[in-house]
């Protein structure tokens, strides 16, 4: 069973294509369940989905308690951006920016070890090439996508020994609805799609018993 | 004039006394008027102090519409401190963290971005040699602290030819409150005090018109 | 057609056998042509060899020179490593680290660049998770993996709307002869093959237009 | 008694004009006798010079070979710099650039912590911004560079424990005859004279018996 976050559009929507397509049993999540039941209509009859808010840690946790066994896979896709010079970027939008992205990756992280951090479980976190390197007008994008990198390489040292593998994915910019809600014009035809993205990064996912694909970044060609 | 966040223990409080007793008017900020009265005692009766929570963003800018003048140096040195592996650290305690320190540096930055851009201004910003690698049992302060990082290199690049310079310090463990605090047991008797680090990075700072020490690492001996 | 160097064992050799299964045509390289005649053995007919001493910038010219037609994926696997406390390292092996990591990485950049920046070429780079991290008794081998990671970041940058693409693979240890020559002992039952570890970076390669994986580690389990 | 290295012109000649001149004995090397004799006479008598090669391993040894007792401070200050696109880097002049930057540096490294290790002396090591980020254009300087960089981090975990200090400083472009031997033209107007940049670095260099400054970039305004 896979489980996919951030589901409602772009990437995670795209992962929950794929892996259905595959014939994988997916169950997916975003926030709005109108979304999500418009995603559900391009899916298989098996896959499910559950809306749910991961900034909050009781939907998390009960997320996690509605499945009804471990899954393989878990892929982590929620986020949201804003950009601007630093004055220009809202409080309220800079704090909205911190939940959605650092909150909502540390509950996954948390709950995700709690749980299986003795179990063979793949929890994939995506970032973006934004945790790289620090660029202008990107300021908190790239401060709390750098954070959750961060978070990923200390709690990998926690797992030392353990079958959990935390793989960290760093995609560059798609064509999604992500764009839309920023505040950056990008012009879509050279932009990778999200699906296109989706396979690559499913591609590249890895492992045996003595090793494992742990970090993949997928630069888009400029 | 010199302004000094976290002050009213740890580092902040060393600054504000190291400051004062070379004869700079100093205003320091905390969250506890109890605290910052205490620190007061010990400074000449030029200093003077605000309270204040730098996590809210009306706060800061009611600090900032208090200040009388620009002030030349403004080090932001609030913070604090959770430990424990991931699963352990508390959901509550893993959001404090993000507000006391991600939220108040931002915060910090955008507003002395936002009102001196213009002027010669230096924001020191003190974070942790926690933020320069990735640490067991230290997963969340880790990812806090190298937001701040990112935050500061990013917005550098959206502050080229301006006169306003943002310092990056990175101190190792200091003998000070802050562990208190933390649910780690630290050997007073083998760290830093305060003052001495205070000492140490005050001494580092230096600049012309035409550069500036804009990163510092003081690392504990072990 | 596909171009191995570092091919006469461990994972050039395994790069070597994978493509060569896989039906493509594979040129191969290393320094010594009795090893590389004995992996021609274990290739089909359409494989070819040629011994060459990347360190020399003529030879790798004299490489580039015989290849019938562009590559389309080049594998830079050669290197090796010597290891212990920096005053035990003998200066004459930290030279030879040196040329064997980070002048024959250059080297090939070089002449890669120089050639085919205008056509699409994959330049694979194998460095090793040393680059990725200081680490106690391999200082030099640290240095030089990460010089040739800064050469690649450099490098990108000068080809941005370039179609050759290089591509950056930091792989943990594996179990090959390249421990052999260095002066650490490792349990080879608890590392990966070689030909597993080239199955999964070779998995993990993939572009389209618009994007392509750029950066992959392969991290042992340990 | 301090040793300065690189000290013919720039960056080492300024930091042994400023110790000189602030009462130190001072020791200090290049390769060009002329150029060494040329400084002397802007020193004080009691400072000293000797022409050496520290790309060779021998002539590294025989300077320390020659010193009187254990300096306080050794200041490595070697290095040249070649500019361009990686395909138009001279063969030849990127492994001058390898040896003058990386090689001496390590031989520095090895030779102070075999002789040093157990006492408190200071190892200042000068690289450059370029250490810190990839650029175009400068693609083996910064690889050699950051070669550096990863050697110092690496050293510093062998020295756990000892008084032996390795100190990292990144310094932004100064106007000095470094510029010359590149192929990039600065405004000089518009850098750091090397001897503000001598006393910046200088001041900002401290320590005490738990704690010490162990990285300083000084960026340039621009």
């Amino acid at each position: 069973m896979i489980l996919v976050t951030g589901a409602s559009s772009g990437l995670g929507a795209a992962f929950a294509r794929l892996y259905d397509a595959q014939g994988y049993k997916v169950l997916f999540t975003g926030r709005s369940k109108e979304k999500l039941s418009n995603i559900a209509k391009q899916l298989s009859t098996s896959a499910d989905y559950k809306a749910c808010d991961l900034t909050n840690y009781a939907d998390v946790e009960s997320l996690f308690d509605s499945l009804e066994r471990t899954p393989n896979t878990i892929i982590h896709s929620a986020g949201s951006g804003h950009f601007g010079p630093i004055e220009e970027q809202d409080p309220q939008q800079i704090q909205l920016q911190i939940q959605n992205n650092l909150t909502t990756a540390i509950n996954m992280i948390r709950e995700t070890v709690k749980r299986y951090k003795d179990e063979p479980v793949n929890l994939v976190i995506i970032m973006s090439t934004a945790a790289l390197s620090p660029r202008a007008e990107m300021s908190t994008y790239c401060a709390v996508k750098v954070a959750v990198k961060a978070m990923i390489e200390s709690v990998r040292l926690e797992l030392k020994g353990k079958p959990l593998n935390l793989i960290a994915v760093y995609p560059g910019g798609m064509a999604t609805e992500f764009w839309d809600a920023s505040n950056i014009t990008l012009h879509a035809a050279e932009l990778m799609s999200a699906d296109d993205a989706a396979q690559m990064i499913k591609g590249a996912l890895s492992n045996s018993d003595l090793g494992y694909i742990s970090d993949i970044t997928l630069s888009r060609k400029q």
